[in-house]
This record gives C-alpha cells, sequence and structure tokens, in this order.
C-alpha cells in the first residue's frame, strides 16, 4: 500500500518518467519487501514555472529534470532500509537516464489503521470488539 | 480541518466525482465528529498513464475507476471511527455508482499546532508565553 | 528541505501565485532556519469544480483566491516557530495582494532518515553499521 506521488516537469520524455515510475516501485521491492502486485503510483507534471527545486542545495548539481517521489507507507522500516531504498531508487532512474542528483525522495509514515485499499474495510489496527 | 485529497482518472464523469467528494465529506461529518461546513477537497485527475493503481492487491477487483483518498487531519481518532469511516465512505461512494474495491483510503495525522485555518493563525496547540 | 505543496485556483494571476510562493519560503528563511536556498515547492492549479473550501470555517470570510499550502518537513519545531511561521506566511502573502483569510498552512513532519536530497543519500539518521 505505499502510494508513490512522483512530481515531474510536464516536459520530461514518457519513457523518462515511466523509468522513474519502474524504478521506484522495483526499489520498494527489491529492498523493502513490497510485494510485486502492491503498486499504487500517482504522476503529476509540472510546468517549469509550477516546479520549484533549488538547482544545488545542499551540495547537489541538478538538471532540469529534478523530480521529487514522496511515498506514504506504513511505519517500522529500518534506517538500513530505507537507506537501501534511496541507492535502489536512483539505481534504477539512472539506468533510465537520469542524473543521480535529479531525484529527490521524502517518506511518510502511518498505521495499519490508517489504511483501507477498498471494499470500506481497514487494512489493519485492532479489531472491533 | 482535515484535508482530502481526491485522485480520480480523467475519465470519470463528473458527477461520479462529485459523489465520491460528497461521500467522503459527509462520511466524515457522520462517523468524526467534523462539523458540516468544514470541508476542505481538493480534487485531481490523472491520466490513464499517471495513475498506476494495481488492478488486485490485496484481494480486490478494480475497475478503470478506481480512485484514492488521502486525508491529513488531526491525530487522535479510535480505531473504531476510522472502521466507521471507510464504511461510510465506500457506502456513498457505491451509492454514487462506485464499485466497493474502487476507492482506497489513506489517513496522515498531524497536531493542532500544525494547522493554520486562515489569518496567520494557528488552530491550537501550546499558546505563546 | 521542506518540500511546500501550494494549491492555489487555476483563475489565480501568475503574479498572485508567485506571492504566495515567495511569502512561504522567505516565511520559512526568516523563521525556521531555512537556507535562503533551500527551496523546494510544487504548485497545482484546480478548477474551481475541483477545489472545495469552505467559505468561513471556523470564522473566516475567505473569498474566490482561497488557497492551500502544506509543507512537509523535519519533526522538531517549536510551537512559538510554527506561530511565528503562519504569521510571516499570512504576512507576505497579504503584501502580496491576499486577504488574510485566504492562505490555509497544513504541516506534516518526518525525520531525518525519511529524506534524501539526491544521488540515493540518507539526508541524516542512523548511520550504516
Amino acid at each position: 500500500m505505499p502510494i508513490a506521488r512522483i512530481s515531474v516537469p510536464a516536459h520530461m520524455t514518457a519513457d523518462k518518467v515511466q523509468a522513474l515510475a519502474d524504478a521506484v516501485h522495483e526499489a520498494l521491492v527489491s529492498t523493502c519487501d513490497i510485494p510485486a502486485n502492491e503498486r499504487f503510483q500517482l504522476v503529476s507534471r509540472f510546468a517549469d514555472r509550477d516546479m520549484i527545486i533549488d538547482p544545488t542545495f545542499p551540495d547537489m548539481s541538478r538538471t532540469a529534470d529534478a523530480s521529487i517521489v514522496e511515498i506514504t507507507w506504513l511505519a517500522g522500516r529500518t534506517a538500513e532500509k530505507k537507506r537501501a531504498l534511496y541507492t535502489a531508487i536512483v539505481g534504477g532512474a539512472v539506468a533510465g537516464g537520469f542524473h543521480p542528483d535529479d531525484v529527490m525522495v521524502a517518506l511518510l509514515e502511518n498505521l495499519p489503521i490508517d489504511w483501507s485499499l477498498g471494499r470500506g474495510e481497514a487494512y489493519g489496527g485492532p479489531k472491533p470488539g
């Protein structure tokens, strides 16, 4: 159930966007035990004026293709897994044509009771009385 | 002050989108004590290629109208209320033409000091000294 | 590394949108010790039907230009700093033509290990091995 919000510039080629989306999903699967078919991604395309990304902070050399990946998922992954996730996302993105400095990632966490994957059923959490 | 981000496919009819937005708000009011006029919703429409939703994970049968509802609100609701919320959202959505498997919900929580509803005033939290 | 998502109505003038984006960034810098070049903002423009904002809750008088600013950043700022942030954002927005009731702000927090600003490197958190 991670939901990945992938924000890219509108000028990015379809192939490159797809490469980033694939890299994010494959990294979640290979490093964080996400099942291969647990894929939920929303891609938003921004005009240049609407995507304001500092080109160098803190010590990067970003290009016009700098993108942001925000993942909402369950709390509980270790720092080691998160580090592996970042490495894998960027590894996949670079294979798809990205500059390694062009992929920013932010994680937001919640709990099993905070998800319903459909049918009005809670994904987890304390069972009703 | 919940903010609900409602992500739907661009091909969805206006009536169906409105039904989902109404279902989300009415469920917050009826199950979680949100005042009837505390409505803040952002609807984003995605081209098919930009909304990647697995059709079956974990045991669902989603259609091309599968949608995602992300609600940011105050921490503190019980598991029981969250379960009631999911049931009510999907109940309203189904009444508006949705397949019950087509509504995913994720909740993100923060604290009263993390909101300003306007005028630069904090909604809550410790008062200044 | 705050990421600011700025949601505005599509009819808003480019100058006014820019004023809000500048106000958000300058407020982060002046009140919360964000470096001047640490600027990451995503501006989304919504058709009127897709941006549902109650005009008065709880005691506001919002106009058709009501906007929402969601900031994801590191946990740890004091209530005092958050209050100063809200005041500064609205101060800057008003200088740019906004009605003070038209700027809503929500904060979401995470930890240093939850960020990678590029190159696949974690921003912070426990060091490996």
